[in-house]
Order: C-alpha cells, then structure tokens, then sequence
C-alpha cells in the first residue's frame, strides 16, 4: 500500500488547497470547493495515480486524471443527494441543503464540465481512449442510479439486475480509474483489460460489504446511520436474498416491513426485526461468501498484469484493504 | 438561407426518428426523446452545418456534431425548467411535470454524457480542438445560467452585466456552433475567430429581440406568455434601461412593481402599467438600437470570411432571419 498512500497523501494535499477559489460567479463554484472539502476515501484518485505510477514510475501525469474522476464522483453524489432528498453526507450538511437545490443542480452540471476539461490536459494520444472509458463509465453511472430508482417502486427485482445495478453505480467508476491509470501509464490493452475487470469486480465486492456493513456494521461512518438501508427500504442484497430463501410467513413479514415508512418510535423495533429475519435466514453469510466470490474474482486479474511483484503484492494489499475495511 | 433550409430540414429529418428508442434503462431514456420531440428553432445544429458545408462542401460530416449541441442545449432548457419551476416548453409538459424531478435531473446528466459522446466520433485531429471549444462554451452557459439566478436577488444590476450574462448563457452557444461548424469543415483558425465572434453578436442581438418581443411582440411563441419577463420580475434590457432613465418618481412605480408577483387578478394591469412606463420611457427605442448595433457587429465579421460571395449572402440572410423573426 506504499504506493497507494504517497498518492492519497499528495491527492489529499492538493484538493485540500482549494481548486475553484478564485472563480466567479461565487454562487455557482463555492458549493464544488464546499463538497469537495467533506472529504471521503478518495480511494478512486489515490488507485488511478498508483496504477499510473506502477507502470511509468510518474504520479505526476496522472493528477489531472484523478482530479477529474474525483470531481466527477462528487458531481453524481451532489446529485443524487437531491435525489434521495439526503440532509447529511459525511456528517456535513449536502449541498442543496447548505446553499439550495437550484444551486445543487447547476454546481453540480459545471463539475461534469470541468471534470472533462481535466481530461483534456491530455495529449491526443491519451484523451481519445481515456475519453472512450469515462464516457462509457459515465452513462453506466448514470443508468445505474435510473435503475436503483426504478427498483425502490418495483417488487420483482431480482439478485441478477440487482448486480447489474451496483456495477453500474458504483464499481465500473472504480474500474475506469485503474484503467485509465494504467492508460497514463501506457500500459498494453491487455494489461488495460486486467486492470478494468479487478477494478469492476473488487467495486461489486465493495458495495456488497457496504450493504454488510450498513445493516450489521458495529462501527458506521460518522452521518450515516446503523441500519439506514432497512429504514429506506432499499432492495440491498441483504433483503432480496433474504426474501429468495423466506418461507410465506417470513415472506409476508419482510414485506410488510419494507412496504411503508416506520414512524420515528417503531424505528428501533423495524431495524431489530429485519435483522432477526436477516440472522434466521443467515443471509450475511451468503453475502460474505458473494463478496468473496467477487473479491477472489477481482484478485484473478492481478496475476496476468505485466508488473513487478511487490506492485502486485499492493494490489492485493488494495483489496484486503477495500473489502476488510470498517470505516 | 438554402444550405441553412437544407440543413435544418436534414436535421429534422434525423430528430424525427426518436434516437434513445432502443436504450435501457426507459426511464432514463424516454425524457430524452421526449424533449427532443417537442421540436424547437434548431438554429443551432442547422447553422453548425450550414457552415460545415460552406468550408467542406458536406453536411454530413457535421451531423454527429449537430447532435452534441442539440442535446447539449435541451439538456439546459431540462435543467433550467426545474430551476425555474416551469410547467410548460413549446406549449407541453415540461420533462419534470410529464415525468419527475429525480427523472429530469438524472435524464439531463445522461443527455451531456451523450453531447460528449457524439463528439468523440471525431478523431483526434478534430476532437481536440472541439472539445477545447465546447468545454469552454459549456462552462459560460452553466455560469451564464447562475448570474441569472444571482440577478434575480440582486437590485444592483447594471447593463453591463446584463449583456455578460446573455452573452454566457444564450449567445456563446451559437458562436461555438458556428466555430466547431468552421474546424469540422477545416476553415483557418482566422475564420473559426470571425465566426464565433459573428456568432456571439448575433446572440446577443437575437437575446435583446427575445426579450423585446417577450413585452411588446404581437404574436408570442406558443406556450409562452406575453408580458412574461414582467410577470416574472425579469430584469431584461428593457427593465435595466427604463431603471437608468427613469426619474424618481417612475423609478419608485417600477419598482413597487418588481418588488411583488401580482396577484392573477391584477397581472393584466401589472403588464399594462409596467408597459406604459417602459413606452412613457421609450426604451423599446433603446433596446432596438442596441440590437441593431449587436447585429451591425456580427454582420462586420462575415466579410472577411474566405467564403464565396453567395455563402456571405447566406450568411447576412441568416443574421436578419434570426433578428426580424416574430417567431
């Protein structure tokens, strides 16, 4: 994780410095240095510029890049805060509830703009297919979040559209990073593909820890709250495993948990009861073993890429690190 | 105005086949085709071409380029909507009113994602100075659309920054149109300045006959009102002008005017009041001068164009089709 930490150190340092200081109009940038100041894992630009690193020993060419994902990463949380009407995001207030939402939607459209005039800091050589990937991730980023949508007033998604849905939202960004890290780097498109696919399937295997971890997690980050996805109802895997394994009974129970809003004071009672129905049908073990499967995946494309070992050993590192985390 | 007839009746042609049918997610997708479908002017991919044309003697090559900016511009009017809360465009259902806001919002971002993509059909030769282009006009448009939300609040708006902030949200648009129409078509950087700048003053002409016959037009567009900018408190050219010469007396009428929306049973006299103040102030006077000065402008950058005499022409006839509508 050497590498790994040096670019999260130095990401960390120049976002930190505030990037859009000195832009007018102040209403329309304040909110992007605001957002940007809530901090986050900031793990897509620390990966990127590793990646780079490994394969042309230079982070140096890789900060627009990772500047440029961080910024559109940011852009669709803004985003879908409005959507998901969220007050809080990293125990802050979100954008359209510190400024307001006309702001929120219009911030949020310029950081789209600005992430691709990182991009196009690049030479020819290197914009046209790192374009051809953040295009591409981009529309699955945005058809995943229509789909997470779609599914929260459907009652017939299934665990195969619901992999679909987080690969889409949350792990094909991660894999356009490594990618185009490695695009930087001018690595082989073999080594490209190998990167994209460990990216991908390590991003599934996160966000099926993140559904793990929202509902059973000891520890939660600070403005999110334990069992946030049973108050939303929210189709994680957890509740559509859960209801692939229930008897009619448990069934009945489960729905009719998930199809109304509990009132602040039967809160408590709704996240313990789900949980108990989740502990019976012991669906954190198969998420485990789901998340393991895609980690185990993920990992199988380390071993084909033409690096040193102790780079690949730090891949590996990347992922324990991703997938055991609890923060 | 033949090649521009040409265009736009190809153009059209092409819009008319609904392009996002076959995609998934459909609720990501169909606001796209819906908003596409309530038609438009489509000055601007028309007039991209137009130019295309004039330089290459093809349209065709400029046809994915048309699109971006097409898609591009409804992506705006979609976001602006729900900025503005309207409920109509071009007579219908705003896309956030037929649909919902979390739909127009999400269908808009993918809407730029797909500008983008329509652009990188280019090779690099092409693509780089296009998006350098684009990217500078979209970033105007997005700070254009927040001086306006600014002004809204602001009692201290002078015409200077009246004309800045028409210029960044209407008129930039149709210079990068005419500009990326020149570089498709392999014009000389010279040119490429002359028909942006040709662009961007007739814009700005184009946004003070807008606001001009939004008061005094006899025939409005469909779906929009007459006295609109007065019901809405806009502080247009004609507001700004009349606040300039107004004596104290006037100025104070006025502004009790603006101050408050009216109330539907007296949005009759307020139009006709306010009306009768700009006419006592003759600033309609004012404002058509201006705009003649604006198209004057535009009009001095045609001639050194390297274009043929009848393709001047058409462009002249392009200015004055633009500018004498009552459309």
């Amino acid at each position: 994780m050497k590498t790994f930490n040096i670019c999260l150190e130095e990401f960390n340092e120049l976002v930190s410095k505030k990037l859009f200081d000195q832009q007018e109009p102040r209403s329309l940038y304040e909110p992007i240095d605001y957002i940007l100041s809530l901090g986050g894992k900031r793990i897509r630009p620390a990966s990127l510029m590793a990646v780079c690193d490994f394969y042309s020993g230079s982070r140096q060419n890789a900060i627009n890049a990772a500047l440029a994902i961080e910024i559109f990463h940011n852009f669709t949380l803004l985003h879908d805060d409005i959507m998901d009407n969220a007050s809080l995001r990293r125990g802050q207030k979100t954008v359209h509830e510190a400024f307001n939402t006309n702001t929120a939607i219009l911030s949020g459209d310029v950081m789209f703009v600005k992430s691709i005039e990182y991009f196009t800091h690049y030479s020819a050589d290197f914009l046209v297919p790192i374009l051809k990937v953040f295009n591409q991730t981009a529309i699955e980023v945005c058809e995943g979040q229509s789909l997470d949508m779609d599914f929260e007033v459907r009652d017939d998604v299934n665990i195969t559209e619901y992999i679909q849905m987080i690969t889409f939202k949350t792990s094909v960004l991660l894999a356009a990073c490594l990618q185009i890290g490695g695009i930087i780097g001018s690595a082989s498109e073999e080594d490209q593909f190998h990167l994209y696919e460990f990216g991908k399937n390590l991003g599934i295997a996160f966000q099926i820890q993140d559904d793990i971890l929202d509902t059973f997690g000891e520890q939660v980050d600070v403005g999110k709250r334990a069992g946030g996805d049973i108050l939303q109802n929210k189709k994680t895997y957890l509740y559509l495993k859960a209801m692939e394994l229930a008897d009619p009974k448990l069934k009945n129970e489960l729905l009719a948990w998930f199809n109304e809003v509990a009132p602040t004071e039967k809160e408590e009672e709704k996240i313990n009861s789900v949980k108990k129905i989740f502990n019976t049908l012991v669906v954190q073990e198969w998420a485990n073993q789901l998340k393991e499967a895609y980690r185990d995946l993920a990992i199988s494309h380390i071993e084909p890429l033409k690096l040193k070992d102790h780079q690949k050993e730090e891949l590996r590192s990347f992922a324990d690190y991703l997938i055991a985390r609890n923060f």
